[in-house]
């Protein structure tokens, strides 16, 4: 009998202490973005970042993203593009 | 002999609830976007969200983004801004 | 005394397990992009993405969410919609 209430205890004791210490932990972890602006007509987010959106010079709205990575503006003479580059932070 | 023995029963109690609580933690975090969208040149994410993308009326697609925050809409007379306002929930 | 003992010992345990865990899993969920582009006006997330971003043809950068998961472009005769979709990996 004892053995199985030493038992629950400890079970309980981890458990509690497991929750709050997962949670306090991941909710430190974040979405992070920041715009990476360059002339002309591509713009690359640096390492460890992803492209979430992209704007461009010109009022122009047609753009793809190349390698996950790369903004590219396709309108003519486009003067800049901006990539909005996210990551997940701890 | 013994102290070890409890030793290794309570480490072992201790990383089964640890993984299944990360794992489940972890399962349900997800990206939850939601948009914001105002008359003007202006749309800022509710507090907690950080801006991944902004759309503009009048067919304009040149943007920028402040304090990670506020999508603004650069095109002359633009009547509205929508922001693309994203987060990581549990 | 002792007991008290026992319990730091434990907390102890929780805390470097609780630790070394959600930091090697957290190390591995990562913000994942995809783009999905179709002729006309509207482009649908896979199930499980939802939309940072539009991008339209004809230059057009008035777009708008529907259900966190579609894009559609306003702009009249739109040829293409491409929209930018993300979610956490494990």
């Amino acid at each position: 009998q004892a053995c199985c209430s030493i038992d629950r205890a400890i079970d309980a004791k981890i458990k509690a202490a497991v929750d709050s210490k997962v949670s306090a932990t991941l909710a430190k972890s974040q979405l992070t973005c920041t715009t990476i602006k360059t002339s002309g007509a591509l713009a690359a987010c640096l390492h460890g970042y992803t492209v979430t959106g992209c704007s461009c010079g010109k009022a122009c709205g047609s753009w793809d993203v190349r390698d996950n990575s790369t903004c590219h503006c396709q309108c003519a003479n486009v003067d800049w593009t901006a990539a909005r580059c996210c990551k997940i932070v701890r």
